[in-house]
């Protein structure tokens, strides 16, 4: 009898894990339980769908449940994995459709449940969902259509919140966007993520910070009607989207005794084998990763990070011997106007690991100055004070800034001071920067803050 | 009496130096000579300003000579330097308006005379100018202003030849681009130089390669009437620009005795000091630079090491201690609708410096392929066969591609192969690419390739 792969989830991380299996033991036989309607899909590309930027939800599939079928996978859809038994290598099965339960045996197993929307502690909240998934997305786009409406609130200034504000107003809407915090973005510092507040308020958002939600008001039809907050009052809503953070789906995981991290998020080694459980991996938004500057288990959602610890569960899990190396954290998104990137620390992250930094920030341009379409960049780096190590960077900018974060990223990686970076030979033309590079620009002004602090 | 630090020419590299030998040393007494009549201007941005994307040439220049002289800098223009005598520490002078000859003695000396259009051996190619001076290029745009006609020609398909090609069709005029040899920008391998020819037809630019210019034919008013070639007969030409490659202007170096390297250009230490002559530095497009991949002195025009290498002059010619740490040929452009860049070596480049190598190249997009917007990326990976090595590499794709290169300089930079690339925690966001970046499937492909030959 061959052996047998379970796969728990059929997103990003369970079907990479799935598919690299797939093609290193043909005799494998592959099971995959998936509780939602689809497999493999771009969580990232939800915003630009309620914008109207995609017209067509299936684009976002990047594979249909056939297609990873052709290849010799068993996707069961609308199908929850509701028990793991570690000791009688047995799964409990629930067929959503059916109402059934039944159970399978299996030899290996990749825990790839994913994330979730934590529900906020706001009465009311239940009556408005998220939109993190795609078929919730579909529901809220049909909702949009139906009701129009006027007014649309937005609780949670995190990336994801500004994204779903800009594709309301994409939409015609009035919105206010909404955080307990007195920032938006608290990937990064306050100076920088000012910038973003302020092209949020050039697109029409209204950004109230530090504004506490009390309450979501609905009407009798169960629709919302307006926001309740304590510190604005009564805000207008004929929409509500939640945007207030996600975790990491790990019941099951702690019911079956599987290990927990520091971050909350199941625990792996460095092969995505999970603790104490021969044959489990873990992958995904649901797995911790170890973020190679400070060394503590974190659980960072995205889905570069999903497909390759999936990849390296299917491989381990199939007889290989791989690493997945770890994080720092680098994440890019278009917001509003901007371009915005981060990696590494934050200062408020290095101050929250105890690692003494010292910053700089410059202000430049996307292009030479003399270049049509010269649109304003700015760049942080956060360097240690004694040797200037680069520890993290943070850029917002127009058209043409934020994938210089990959540059910073790599010479974190590789250990580099701001000091080796000054020398490093970038490409210079009038339509991409000064005859200085912003990035060698802002190493500069890091030297300096550091020989200033050392 | 103060000590002088005498600069021969005032672009980039001869005014950085000045700039920061200024800073540095207060009391010392300063004197730069320009033959032309501007100071510290963007070479780079010539073409646009015969496109007429910028109206101003004003614009181009960075610093005025007003603006050195308000600092404390003596700057002569139309004075050429015209004999050094390094044993006297005299310089012989010649004020162009005036046409008189006076000496200036000097304690130190920064050589920075910048490079010159070679003179193609076509005859009739004396009656066209290059245009790579800003003088040059107002006075031809004020040519095809006063005779606009039809029919341009462009020897010498380098990127400057493509970008002037692109100016002049934009200014109206039917361009024919000509070039000895089989493929455009030869700084690119030919696989990837062949988008650029696709991009440059696709904006109207007859492309003809392998195709020997003859003769620059002129009429009795000594302006061009065609171009005869060997292979495609006689091409109509009101207008010829010639871009047929630039040469470090060396001869007034040679004649005071200054050694010259293996490139041709003046040859330094990685302080920017001449040999065998004290308190003489050279600096710019006339000196030469290590490339740290080969060991190789080579000559590369490029404003951001003209500027970084004054810099460094200016600095150890004021009792400093800092060195130039080498180029590894990194370039960017942007040329029709596709941005060029390259980084390291290309495999023509490898084969000519006795390196084995091994390459991938990979097609992708440049945003996610739902995002509207995408466009092709190609990228292309050089790496060593033995380890993987990253040696160079090369990108030409749409808005957003090509500056990912300073990720590939930084990796060539630190020794990284392409499978500890793989590793990086680069960025991922559907308006940037889909969820592998292009740069981590091009090193995944060259992992495979390095594989397959080790």
């Amino acid at each position: 009898m061959p052996e047998r792969l379970a796969v728990v989830g059929g997103d990003a991380a369970g079907m990479s894990a799935a598919a690299v299996a797939r093609r290193r033991d043909p005799d494998l036989e592959i099971l995959a339980f998936e509780r939602g309607p689809y497999t493999s899909y771009s969580a990232c590309g939800i915003p630009y769908y309620l914008a109207g930027d995609i017209e067509n939800v299936d684009s976002l599939i990047a594979r249909s449940p056939e297609e990873f079928r052709e290849s010799g996978i068993d996707v069961r859809m609308l199908t929850e994995v509701v028990g793991i038994d570690l000791d009688r290598r047995v799964l409990t099965v629930r067929d959503l459709d059916a109402r059934t339960e039944y159970e399978e045996g299996f030899d290996r197993l990749v825990y790839a449940t994913g994330a979730e929307a934590i529900p906020p502690p706001i009465e009311g909240a239940d009556a408005v969902g998220s939109v993190l998934k795609v078929d919730a997305a579909e529901r809220f786009r049909a909702e949009v259509s139906h009701h129009p409406g006027t007014n649309a609130v937005v609780i949670g200034a995190s990336y994801l919140g500004l994204e779903m504000a800009e594709a309301l107003v994409k939409r015609g809407l009035d919105v206010v966007l909404v955080d307990q915090a007195d920032q938006v973005m608290t990937t990064l510092d306050p100076d920088m993520a000012s910038h973003i507040k302020h092209a949020a308020e050039g697109v029409g958002i209204r950004v109230l910070l530090s504004t506490t939600v009390e309450e979501v008001v609905t009407g009798e039809d169960g629709r919302p009607q307006m926001v309740r907050t304590a510190e604005e009052g009564d805000l207008k809503a004929d929409h509500v989207v939640l945007s207030t953070g996600v975790r990491p789906v790990v019941g099951l995981a702690e019911e079956a005794g599987l290990e927990l991290g520091e971050s909350g998020a199941v625990r792996t080694d460095d092969h995505q084998r999970c603790s104490g459980a021969d044959g489990v991996f873990a992958a995904g938004d649901c797995a911790e990763s170890r973020h190679r500057l400070t060394g503590r288990g974190v659980n960072i959602q995205l889905g570069t990070h999903a497909n390759k610890q999936g990849k390296v569960a299917g491989i381990n899990a199939t007889g290989g011997d791989v690493a997945f190396p770890g994080v720092i954290g680098t994440a890019v998104s278009r917001i509003c106007k901007y371009e915005v990137a981060r990696t590494g620390l934050s200062e408020r992250q290095a101050a929250e690991a105890g690692i003494d930094v010292v910053s700089a920030t410059i202000k430049d341009r996307t292009r030479a100055g003399y270049y049509p379409g010269a649109g304003p960049i700015w760049v942080k780096l956060v360097v240690a004070p004694d040797n200037a190590r680069i520890l993290g960077g943070q850029i917002v900018g127009e058209e043409g800034a934020a994938k210089r974060i990959d540059v910073l990223a790599t010479s974190i990686w590789t250990g580099m001071s701001a000091n080796e970076f000054e020398d490093l030979d970038l490409s210079y033309a009038p339509p991409f920067s000064g005859v200085y590079d912003p990035l060698l620009r802002a190493a500069h002004q890091a030297v300096k803050a550091a020989e200033k602090a050392g």
